[in-house]
């Protein structure tokens, strides 16, 4: 099952249930009016939703074209956003930029940071920064949605735990990372609004993309319509999601809701841009410069300026961006 | 105007409207169904509020016994809870429990950290913990619920966004602290659910405690029925509230419903623990340890454990607790 949240004036947008090849929706009104809604009494909303997406696939009913600019963040606020560090390559190339301390590097215990939620981007939002020299960064990641978890939950609970899935660009402004790190309260002015591809999708009907708590598909990535990197999200994710819920619910309950990120895309390889054709390249800028610095003793690739463009999707094996496409153009607010 | 949230089930529970003397209440259902429904469009639903609220007053309307035992916390899940740092001494106090670093001592600038908003409790919920172990510390606290934010906001623009006042208690696991600090991504385990008083005031209900942006009562605590702290929350606050949001609207908008902490409230004195009738204690354990140890060579003063009980209310100077007690026990979760 897919579902999208449609633009309607109101702040949490109109619940919309999907065909399964994204191009047609019914509104889901009358069985829950938003995501939150949905997800807030799940076992009796799902069903229910579930049998909408069927009626629309078994063409019982037409519904109508869906347009992927006319929606919202799936949940456009949400009461919490939790960003995870999955994969330790990430973590490994940008330490030396983030001026942060060996101790980071844990591959014992996922790290996590607790993002601002109160205004998630929709995927075709404007990056809006207040200055253009702060060094803007997009993080392709693959986040999940979870119902309710309680505090110290198990393995198999987080697993079960997963509701829906897909694609989010965690903005990070790389200049004031280092100040909000050195002050040791964490990120906060460093991460402005992330943003979040139109559709989310059931684990189960991902199919074998969705295996060990994983998404195994690749990310796509194109700066101002170029390839900048496409590494596939199941490969060298050290923590898988379950794992990071777990350690998202140590000391405290989760409610219905809550958007778990699994950290920047990060395969291991020596590779530097422009990628070619084939090429795995990057889902960040800050480790594409970093392996440069490393490799050529400068980094060659710029931050994004006001007008610069990213886009965003994880790719199906038939070339279908599964969650659809984020795409945001950085503007000065 | 008092509003609080009561239990009904929901998980956003109902918006109440109180009488000034906080006896009586009468159901703002006609109105906004929630605090954050009533928060959504504020400007249209105040003056209705305000309006039930006189009613109740005149005994227009009679209303129901306000029972606080009877609701939840007002916003018992919120977009964003930002704590921040307004009272230097408490830095300074703790920062060696935390093993965090100078650059921590910031006067020109305010400290914040993202707090979790998903889950907040009610102020007679229990403070539930895995591990007795964890040095279990409270941090009693004002906070104010602001409107929307824009990026960039005026000092000016930020003081006109606070649209209620009260007082919360962010509980603190001081043995995870020094971890969430070292792995630099900020606090994140050490801080699980943070509670708040039964009721929230309009600023112009506050009368001449509220003035300059800060609070001008004792926040009186009271650990296992006995006196531990009473700093006045208007005094050394180098931070006001609206110091806060301007600092946390920097790089990023703030939705409606946002809740900013002022930080553990703290004055500058040097008096140490049990504290005397008429003395000013401290507003967590963990400045009275350190006091301790400067004085004693040792702390003596213990963290909470199971069982223990922490009251919070700011005093009013008849002896009211303005925003009804917080009132917790520690629990085995």
């Amino acid at each position: 099952m897919k579902l999208a949240t449609l633009r309607n004036g109101r702040p949490d947008g109109q619940l919309i249930v999907l065909s399964a090849d994204s191009s047609r929706y019914v509104a889901a009104g009358r069985i829950a009016p938003t995501l939150q809604a949905a997800l807030d009494d799940w076992n009796a909303h799902a069903p229910a939703l579930a049998a909408l997406a069927a009626q629309l696939d078994a063409r019982a009913i037409a519904g109508q074209v869906f347009d992927p600019a006319q929606v919202l963040a799936p949940l456009p606020r949400a009461y919490q956003w939790i960003d995870g560090s999955g994969y330790l390559s990430h973590l490994e190339r940008v330490r030396t930029l983030k001026g942060s301390k060996d101790e980071e590097l844990q591959s014992s215990r996922p790290l996590l940071y607790q993002g601002g939620s109160d205004s998630l981007s929709a995927p075709t939002d404007a990056i809006r920064v207040t200055d253009p020299d702060l060094a803007i960064d997009f993080e392709a990641e693959v986040a999940v949605i979870t119902g309710p978890v309680r505090m110290g939950a198990t393995y198999a609970q987080a697993a079960a735990a997963i509701r829906l899935v897909t694609v989010c660009n965690d903005v990070s402004l790389r200049r004031l990372v280092v100040d909000d790190l050195q002050n040791g309260f964490g990120f906060f002015h460093a991460k402005p609004s992330t943003s979040f591809a139109p559709i989310v999708a059931t684990p189960d009907s991902l199919g074998t993309a969705w295996r060990d708590n994983r998404l195994h598909l690749p990310i796509r990535i194109e700066v101002n319509g170029t390839l900048f990197g496409q590494p596939n999200a199941g490969t060298d994710m050290h923590f898988d999601f379950a794992d990071l819920i777990v350690e998202a619910a140590r000391t405290r309950d989760l409610a219905a809701g809550t958007i778990i990120g699994g950290g920047t895309v990060s395969n291991r390889h020596d590779e530097t841009l422009p990628i070619k054709r084939d090429g795995i390249g990057f889902a960040c800028i800050a480790e594409a410069r970093t392996v440069e610095k490393l490799k050529y003793g400068r980094a060659r690739t710029p931050f994004l300026k006001p007008g610069d463009t990213v886009r965003i999707g994880a790719m199906s094996a038939d070339g279908v961006s599964t969650f659809g496409d984020i795409n945001q153009r950085v503007a000065l607010a």
